[in-house]
């Protein structure tokens, strides 16, 4: 082999060399930019997921408690209607008129039922800081428990499992 | 070159090809396993604001319409209310009673307003069939418009955009 052709064979196998290390590295190069998008496309997927999963809940909610706002902004209209039962009636006129006012306390509470609102079950009950708001206690007389909730002062009201207004009570302790 | 030298040259001729072709091939399978799958990512991310959009169109609406069923299921209750003020009376207790009435339909109407329901505008309006219900029609007098509703035997409720119950109306025709 004369020194040409020997000079010859190295570049070729210099040039094969490197177009095989260039191959490689372009094959490598697109595998991991699969790899890469691949993982990408992953993620996306599982956000698809958990976003459908986050509204579904928000959506669960949000109708649950839609009543909220609505029957919060009532509750005083409805302690007027309670205020207004309690007058006194010596007439005809009066008597009819309680019967309406009736009728419309009925439908309210049929209509805050509907939505998932419910008065809280105080009178009689062990108070319970949660559902009631103790303004006054006074002391334990016989027959009555410890904590006894003895006059309600304010109704109170719950939307499922929240308090829309706790009771105003007395307690006996 | 002896018939065997030709046979293994044409032989190695064949075995770089099928490697070229096989490296061409698996270059080319990853370029397309690439762009699928920068497709399925780029669909995921379209999906992704669809999905936010939808959902924020969705929250929108339902914060808007959120007092919808209750408002409704009250409907017949502020009937009730408008009812019993418009019994007479004739003494200080029904006085009282009608104030405290009184004091209830306000407390609704402004609970409704601020839920974004309101009464539909009628008597003396043009008689409109998406808000008003016609039950009866009455001869056109001086002085009115044709289509004039004279008298609105039951009031009609919208929130925002929507009916909730078309008001009953006499027109003069």
């Amino acid at each position: 082999m004369s020194k040409n052709e020997e000079i010859e064979e190295i570049e070729e196998l210099e040039e094969t060399t490197e177009e095989a290390v260039e191959e490689i590295s372009v094959e490598e190069t697109l595998k991991q930019e699969l790899s890469e998008m691949e993982d990408k496309f992953l993620r996306a997927q599982a956000e698809i997921v958990n976003m459908r999963n986050r509204h579904n809940k928000e959506r669960e909610d949000s109708a649950k408690y839609r009543a909220q706002n609505l029957a919060k902004d009532l509750l005083t209209a409805l302690d007027n209607l309670d205020r207004a039962l309690e007058i006194e009636t010596n007439d005809e006129h009066g008597e009819s008129m309680k019967k309406g006012i009736e009728m419309v306390r009925e439908g309210m509470l049929h209509a805050f039922k509907e939505a998932g609102v419910e008065e809280i079950d105080s009178l009689g009950q062990t108070f319970d800081p949660n559902k009631h708001q103790a303004v006054q206690t006074i002391p334990l007389s016989e027959g009555q428990e410890s904590d006894e909730i003895v006059q309600v002062l304010q109704k109170g009201y719950i939307l499922h499992d929240r308090i829309l207004r706790p009771a105003m009570v007395i307690v006996a302790q």
